[in-house]
């Protein structure tokens, strides 16, 4: 059984960069790419069977990544405090007042800061 | 020349565990805990020189990881954010509002959020 995990293709997205790019090539053919082992193979002049080991050992790799620097799990922590600010912008926009102008401002400023640097 | 890099101080921060354990203890004890090589080379019972050579490698994974991560880099960004997101906080707590009351309380969770994440 040789299944994709879309987890790992969510993993590919923080660490393909460290791969080397032989392997960082193959997942993504593989993973963002949705090409078949039989496709992948053929492009690579490898065999079918030298694809399934390089998709095994990278995701092995993309595993110890994740449980060392957990840059995942931060991402959704991170999505969701900005969810959250964006909310609150909103609300803050109903609000008239002189006084939270400058405060509305900011905030726009911070979530958009956050968002571009795509944390 | 062999002298202490801060900033490698501080990527070791957030690379220290992908390091393997003989490597990153040498590091910690050099750049955390300020000992010298040959106070390293004698807790760990090889020489001054296989010291110097550990220590230069794990430098070079720490810049290889973060010229491919740029953890330290979005850490800035995100240290930046939360401080300009207290700043709004005790703004809007200056202001007296019943309709800011929910507002003032779902931003002082946010941030807490994201500190105890420790992004």
């Amino acid at each position: 059984m040789f299944e994709k995990n879309m987890r790992l293709a969510f993993l590919l997205d923080f660490y393909s960069e460290l791969l080397d790019g032989h392997t960082g090539n193959i997942m993504k053919a593989y993973y963002h790419d949705d090409l078949s082992l039989a496709e992948i193979a053929e492009d690579e002049g490898i065999s079918r069977q030298g694809v399934r080991h390089v998709i095994k050992k990278g995701e092995e790799q993309l595993e110890f990544y994740e449980s060392r620097l957990k840059l995942s799990e931060k991402e959704g922590a991170i999505t969701s405090a900005l969810n959250s600010l964006a909310e609150i912008s909103c609300r803050l926009d109903g609000i008239t007042s002189p006084e939270l102008s400058d405060i509305k401002l900011s905030l726009k400023k911070i979530i958009t800061t956050l968002n571009l640097k795509e944390l």
